[in-house]
């Protein structure tokens, strides 16, 4: 078999904070990959709880890990954003059904302005199947523990941010 | 970055027959991963339209643009036969919602089966959303034509078969 | 405005027995469309409960309200009949999401089949929501009632059949 | 066959703007009844792109091929314009299974406030399975083409609005 | 059999306005627990069309038939109250699909908080199925009839609300 | 408050075997109500593995760590049974969607031949929300391992079954 072409793929995502089932997503990705960039999208929450820096930072504390995973920022039509990048594949997770309709149609949309970027579905593990940044935000802002749902960096943060 | 291990990938169904969605998305495999094994499942089918070897045949004849691409049967459990290829990664296809609850089944047990296995999912071009092995029978069978719904050898076999 | 075609619709099925649900769908139609035939499929069913020629005069004997309503059987691909017929629509009702489905895929085949032929779907009353020939076949099976949900002869015949 | 009272049927919405899927159900539409309306909602949407003035401008224009097709205007209760109207049918197009939940919901809805009004579901083209206006919007706002989603005078005023 | 423990259950929600379908799920609670508490929560909603004591007081007196089921009104995490109100039971209604995802969510995420406190779903009667509080409001709102769909004391409240 | 009647519940199914999946949600089942009956329905299974007999006796012995639970046998309308033993409830575990159709399918059906039978929803733990009877005989014919996902008798008697 002749070498391959290195496949890049771009995670992307608003990460508003980034989650266990993030990780768990991020892991895998990295095992299939040659590169994998957490690619966090500005601009995407009307009211963020974390800015776009302390996500980013979270992130990279998180990732460390994994050699091959990088933590970047985008705005724009992320499939110009995959161009810059030199990207072949979008990764997202799939878990419950609502995720399902919206991830095939961003998926089609991308593919339609975008035909040689094919974008990858990966499940994560399914103790994380209802995890979401949103429930996470929900019941830390109401003083619930979200321990075991996020890496310690989070955790932190967030008892720092809703006290 | 040091150089990856090659990531072999395994496409497995009962390509009863094979149909244009299966190669749309072979295509979109073969260039993602190293290498792509499409694995005919015997015996997976009660009542099937062709033998296995019928469809193999087949398929071999349908996937000769793509150099990366084997075509094998199996039996038995998946992860048995994804060890004892070396693969990596379970390639699927999704497109409706039935599919995609069965899908997440499949791909759950398979990862408890067999943790280090990751299912893949990609989606075919959305003029294939609706199409299925079974549909091709039974057009076929009630004299339809399926000309652009599978390759030309299965509409010559298809012909053949239910005259 | 100009004098328009008359629009012919096909309601096609197994009928298996005519519910209920059925009937409900077959009046709103009668409304809508010009004339509407209710297409009885042979064969569908592997083990049926009546045969197609009970089935017709069970539905012969329920559609008498409505005069531009027709009972008729048909055989190979309903595209093949709606164009013997001179049908412009396809009717199929809608309820649950496993119904959507499987009426969305054949009705994408049959407009590939056939592109002048529509397929347009229209809701029973709520109260028949999980209404089915299979449940009523079940539930008049084990000894239960099926009054409300099927018509007057169909109950009568249930009665005889499963004595 | 007596001859029948004319079917005349409303497509609601706010079409902000018209994309390509809804020109494909209107061109469906207009074949099945006898004058179909177009009917732009006033306020539905809370920040929209376009003016009402300005979608029903983009519509009479891209509806001219279908001489039986006109665009108006409503507020208040869908039901009580259909009655104003004289329509007998509302027209939905259903793709993606939220819409479908969403869909039935109204349809019910509005069949409870005025029993003689039914609801009738027509599927676009597949191509538009995953094209709504707010991903024209999305992907227009964000520098993306949309050639070939929307009619071409909504795609040279998009051009005009986010420059 | 020894005598057992009296199970408490709660029914959380915003009930703005409370609706015959909440109604009928407190029927069927109220058969089967010790007691219900009927639990309004502060502050879900941003823009709310009745304050949190108007909701109160209509429900108080909707639920007047059942001696077993009490109105009260809470904030901050749904496990901290139940734990507060010795409840072993959180009571919620499953319709449609949208929301079976969110319950699921919901509960899983509430059993990690509190992992004796279990969720337990019901079915309002079929007829209710597509009815909510937002359907209730945007009706009443647009000066639509929605008796039948609340209790008269609603009724009486919305017309004065709304004119 | 004055003394309650007993609630009993039914949980019915056909248990070919009975997995960890069941086990869990008895156990959640045993601590809401005062009796639960798990109740094998003879003669579902077209091809069972195990006879009816076969999958008592596991079942009993899988029960054991809770007192107020009973195996018995049934065939017939599930509400009938239910009559002859006085429950109230019928308890069903949800998972996936496809379950979710089904199930309502089934309650309403039961509701409308018993009125006072009510069918209450309960979740299994999550790591159990793709097991199945189904995908626990087909992967021990197969040869793996389902050890974690049956009790330990059942996983005797599966290797003693399928050697």
């Amino acid at each position: 078999m002749t070498p391959r072409t290195p496949i890049h793929a771009i995670y992307p995502g608003s990460f508003d904070p980034v989650t266990n089932g993030h990780l768990d997503l991020i892991a895998r990705g990295s095992r299939i990959f040659d590169s994998l960039i957490v690619a966090v999208l500005r601009n995407i929450e009307k009211h963020p709880l974390f800015t776009v820096p302390e996500r980013v930072e979270m992130l990279r504390e998180a990732v460390q890990p994994w050699p091959n995973v990088e933590v970047d920022v985008f705005d724009g039509l992320l499939v110009g954003y995959a161009r810059r990048r030199h990207a072949q594949v979008i990764l997202r997770g799939i878990r419950a059904i609502s995720d399902y309709e919206y991830e095939l149609q961003m998926a089609l949309m991308n593919r339609r302005l975008e035909p040689t970027l094919e974008t990858i579905f990966m499940m994560p593990a399914e103790k994380y199947t209802y995890l979401s940044s949103k429930v996470v935000r929900e019941v830390a802002q109401l003083g619930g523990s979200v321990a075991g749902l996020v890496p310690p960096i989070v955790e932190e943060r967030l008892r720092a941010k809703v006290t």
